[in-house]
């Protein structure tokens, strides 16, 4: 059976800080510039799952629509209009850089996907001009 | 000589409908949602084609856009403002899914591209949000 | 108090054709090209709704978001995934051109909206080079 | 001389919180739904502003690209990447909704846009899919 | 018969140059910056054209596609490609900015389209962050 | 350490000719069309520049934003708002196509980049329909 990578983009919204306590304010701002801030910045993230796998000979497809919005709405719904230092666990001791984001994202992605769908990349954008791939650390 | 991929977009429209006729018509609805409705739907498809190969040294491409539209628009033409379950013969049987879909035109574009062109991958979105990228089945 | 707009960006599917059932095939296809074929085609519909009014200077807000989702994704479920000519009464002897389409919307959205709110313009995008902008006919 | 209106786009990044001090908790989950979380969420920004006048006969513009720039870059320097509620003495009781904080940059833009420029509107876009646009409180 | 403004929109490319023979090269430089540079540079222009008028009864339609595209096509072939101060009489003694550039295609396309259709405004983008919108120096 | 892919996009504008001295003019306007036009014509391209690392876990980040825009801005400053053919060393003999310009730009990033970040492609579309993505040549 031939195989197809399928991809949903999602959106959702949250703010954040980049910031190390063991730094000064003076380093963080060097490293960090104006993401440094104290009370944090947000954005309007966009989320694009792939899931890869064999073209389904009685449906057609590779997943239904349904089940990987469920299971990404739900993962997402945690982190929807929250700052992800101060609300997310997650992020404790870690800075929710993009790329730290696009690891829990995947993680826990790859588990909350019905059985039988393989999690084959996701692409996290914190911007228009700014974004993060990850496919499990390979 | 160095390789690169060429990517040219295209946008079509046409209509289609999710439907099994072994299935009841409750079991469709279940199963396909909306897409299941009696009288279809359609959308607005876009399709990014790839072509990879050697630039060549003399006209500086991997291949003029000239042929690459010519061959494709060719294969669009067919598509372009039908409704693919009652027009199409490609999907007597075969569920117009857009990965059914991105099979069907993989197949036509790789035929219809001039000699020396070598088909990369195809990538078919379906709206904004959703897209499926096929490589010939890898 | 000070007046702006909101403007709120909603995306639907739909199928449609344009036919005149008093005129031969020839004439259709003279006049109306690929959108005559007997089958139908369809599109992703991208619809902006703008609201104008003062800003509430307790919510600071012209119109709750909440309440124009509510009315709008109201009206437009009766539209998403179905094929306006056949599916659609509003129809009935008129072309759903994007339009007339315009037309039915607008007066279906100024009937849903909440008392207070005020329908300022509607802007129906059938893709992504061809709008129509309605003001209720002004 | 023939006026004509130019419009030059910005993007920025900003957090903000709806809530009013004197409501419950509850009032404020059911006025603002997520909104209304207490650390806060987030938006990349869009801001449209646009400037009307003559086209000056000498250098064909309506207004310096990079007068307007310098202009607005200033005043959104204030707000890139900070806190509305926190950061901003302009939110001092007041919600910083897209409405209200539109109304604050058309006052701030105004007044530093050279002598001559006259500003017609501002667009302020939350995300994708919801905008203000204001025109000083016409 | 109610009416409706209907926006079809065009792409091409072209090169310009800002500069005015009777400044010194540093004048040019301080008042244009790069657009001074002499070889000039280049963009993808979209072009917005608005043609307002009542709905025809009998094909639902402000005005047919098929003819406003013929009329602005033709229109734009003329400078598609193209080098605006080289190849273009219209800016002889006459910068191509984007505000001059729009006053020549509004009169242009004015007298370009069909009888009885009324152009109601033109928005020019130079890239996504800068337009001009001119509607006959109103 | 997790590996990932950070990508920024950059845009520009340049204009370019396509022409080969040595062939008639009457064949390279068969083999390139409206781009052989004399004056040359121009484009606002967007660059994509991806690079690959582990994520740092003290900044958890491949790739700190502010060395990646200083790398590469300084590389684009050089073209920017230039005419490739005339302007540019880099196509002495050689065409400026989107393909050429994507092997040039990739030769001069690699080298930009500060150590330790790895450049693992580059994707250079010259508008929204056509675009090359390179490897190094792979």
């Amino acid at each position: 059976m031939p195989e197809a990578t399928l991809t949903k983009t999602f959106e959702f919204s949250a703010s954040h800080r980049y910031y190390r306590n063991e730094w000064s304010e003076k380093k963080n701002l060097e490293v960090f510039g104006a993401c440094a801030y104290p009370n944090g910045h947000g954005h309007n993230y966009m989320l694009e799952v792939t899931v890869k796998g064999p073209i389904d000979p009685v449906t057609g497809m590779v997943i239904n629509i349904v089940d990987i919005k469920a299971a990404v709405l739900d993962v997402l719904e945690e982190f929807d209009h929250r700052h992800l230092n101060l609300d997310m666990p997650h992020f404790k001791g870690k800075i929710p850089t993009t790329e730290n984001f696009a690891v829990v994202l995947w993680d826990k992605i790859g588990r909350a996907l019905p059985k039988g769908a393989r999690l084959h990349g996701i692409k996290l954008h914190e911007d228009e001009d700014l974004s993060i791939e990850y496919f499990g650390g390979r």
